[in-house]
């Protein structure tokens, strides 16, 4: 299955998404210089380019130690010879039996629960030849998601529960601090951080004077990893993930410069609406995803490289609108054809929407990398037809 | 590759995308039926689904014209067997090497233009053993999206040209009123589908005037199809695809009852927020999509069957908020592991997220679909490391 690999960056078709590898190798190695001075363990997040070649980056070369959010993600990196994959979606009984293939394969997978359903769900579940179920308790930290209420005795019980249970080996507790996305500034999420950091500490102490230990205190989103509390070398773990790529929307929280960003998608211009001061391109929600488009930034839920006055305006699905906040667009400046680049206001979102990447240093496009996708291992296959082609 | 088909529609393995085959079927005769009454060609848009059963079904088994988004899809579609497959993008040069080989290998292939870009890109680029591009001009007649103006001069001016070009055989004008989906009511969309008819044999008459002729005269959008205005026979063919679905914003638009709605997306609870009064499902914006979010209509932008009570508050990855209309929730009602089944906002949006469909007639599960995606051919393959599991 040969693909042409266009030699530079404006000669790829589009829309398309670029990876900047120089940036995300800066971006890599920033996140695992910060977990190593502070002396914890990172377990990266792979869930905003699942790609083996980002995995294979974040972990430093070892494919050891991270985390997924689906079991698709956790059979495709398995598959591509990763170990130590964390599921990060409490487990429920319906996924029994796909944890189970990954618990039985590897050498370590781990699981989270978060109810009296997920306890009893791994209690009823044998693994091969008496291995334990390596398990954490999904605790949350003021994200409202998924997990039990930190400071609840419900925390206690379930903790309790896995800890006393026979085929469960109860590791320590996880939190994703996700409402760190609505903290801005760099001291106030190094504040926010230190205070998530304190609540793992404390159910972590009242774990421990009911008898249970917790060998992994584990937290991490990108805001509090990329200026991490003072305090963040007392856990154990750190799982962020969406420094791999940042984004627009990092950027507006303080999280990173826009110089960190490396990913953009590359659109053209397809037609001319000079009677509405408009133009079109070809990167519609398909291509850029629809996260953020509701909370629309000043600057617009889109950056456009280079030009600061575009603005899209409206996403139809494969076509954008553009306009501009001068009074006249300058349609010469604008021809059809012309290339454009586009920082994503969600990374993750939009790189999700795309069968392949194209990975450049500098200007010279060096290779593609294939995300998985899906939620059901073996389900994310092209139809027989199309790979006959 | 085998994948292990559930017995029924609550076995499946959540989230995933579920197609409704009977619904499907009639969703499909209804509107053959229709083009047949008013005695216009039909050529179905395969985006919302894009895959080749449902092409098979929309043709009526013949394969044969269709409309597409991208080259990815017209290049899957060839591949499956297709015929007369227009490319519903207005071209431009990045296009033309894509679009010269589909126009060579199959016997019907057309392109759109609205531009003099477009029409040198034509004039400039040859075909195999003489022969022509099929082309139509993409006229905008309200939607304000692509498509060069209706009422304009400069409409004449490039139909003219691509018409006197000796490589190009002029086809007529296309046009999607896509403005339809502002139209709310059945009476209100029959007086819009009416002033849409009435622009395109304007233009059709001012061309001819010229000496250009039309032999097609195409229009089409779900709202002005599914009831179609009384002067729609004298177009020559339509072009509809969302009424292979339907959709809650179709439902909310008069289009369709809802029972046509033929898809939708099964999820299951996975954890209580009892103090928030909420619970989260498994199916977070990778299994729904965001279109429509941002315009929530007051009956939240995704639908629970057989629980109206119940509304999706936010969408996490994988994950979606759920709480209730009334005072409390009883979560009795929604123990943890419960399926339940979400009819979405935008079908076409929500299925694009999907690598597999679950077919099902009644409860049982017929069968899967595996749509394509992306924009470039032979792009959209998963990893080999993948393949090989």
């Amino acid at each position: 299955m040969s693909f042409d690999v266009p030699p530079t960056v404006n000669d790829v078709p589009t829309p398309c998404f670029l990876v900047d590898l120089d940036k995300v190798k800066r971006n890599v190695a920033r996140m695992r210089d910060a977990c190593s001075s502070l002396g914890v363990e990172h377990r990266p997040h792979v869930r905003c380019h699942r790609t083996l070649e980002g995995g294979e980056l974040q972990t430093g070369g070892t494919r050891r130690k991270i985390v997924v959010s689906t079991l698709d993600e956790a059979t495709f990196f398995a598959d591509g010879g990763f170990e130590d994959i964390l599921f990060a979606i409490p487990i429920t009984q319906s996924k029994i039996r796909g944890c189970q293939k990954l618990a039985n394969r590897l050498n370590e997978f781990h699981v989270l629960f978060d109810s009296q359903h997920g306890v009893q769900s791994l209690k009823h579940a044998t693994l091969k030849d008496g291995k334990k179920w390596s398990a954490l308790l999904k605790v949350d930290t003021g994200h409202a998601r998924t997990g039990v209420l930190c400071d609840s005795e419900e925390a206690i019980h379930l903790a309790k529960e896995a800890h006393e249970a026979e085929n469960v080996d109860f590791k320590g507790v996880y939190t994703h601090e996700g409402h760190s996305y609505f903290i801005k500034g760099v001291q106030e999420q190094m504040q926010f951080g230190h205070e998530i950091v304190d609540k793992l500490l404390t159910l972590a102490s009242r774990l421990r004077a009911t008898g249970v230990d917790c060998r992994i205190l584990a937290a991490g989103s990108t805001p509090t990893c990329s200026h991490p509390a003072e305090n963040a070398g007392l856990l154990t773990e750190l799982h962020p993930g969406a420094y791999f790529f940042y984004d627009q929307e990092l950027l507006l929280l303080g999280c990173c410069t826009s110089a960190d960003i490396a990913c953009r998608v590359a659109t053209r211009v397809v037609s001319h609406k000079k009677s509405h001061n408009e133009f079109l391109v070809d990167a519609g929600y398909m291509a850029l995803g629809h996260d953020g488009i509701a909370q629309q930034p000043p600057g617009g839920f889109c950056k456009f490289q280079e030009y600061d006055h575009l603005r899209m305006v409206c996403l139809d699905q494969e076509m954008g609108k553009v306009t501009t906040t001068n009074s006249k667009l300058d349609f010469d400046e604008f021809p059809i054809g012309k290339i454009l680049f586009i920082y994503p206001y969600h990374a993750g979102s939009t790189a999700s929407q795309h069968p392949l990447y194209f990975v450049h240093s500098g200007e010279r496009v060096t290779g593609t990398w294939r995300p998985t996708r899906g939620w059901h291992p073996r389900s994310n296959h092209v139809p027989e037809k199309h790979l006959c082609a």
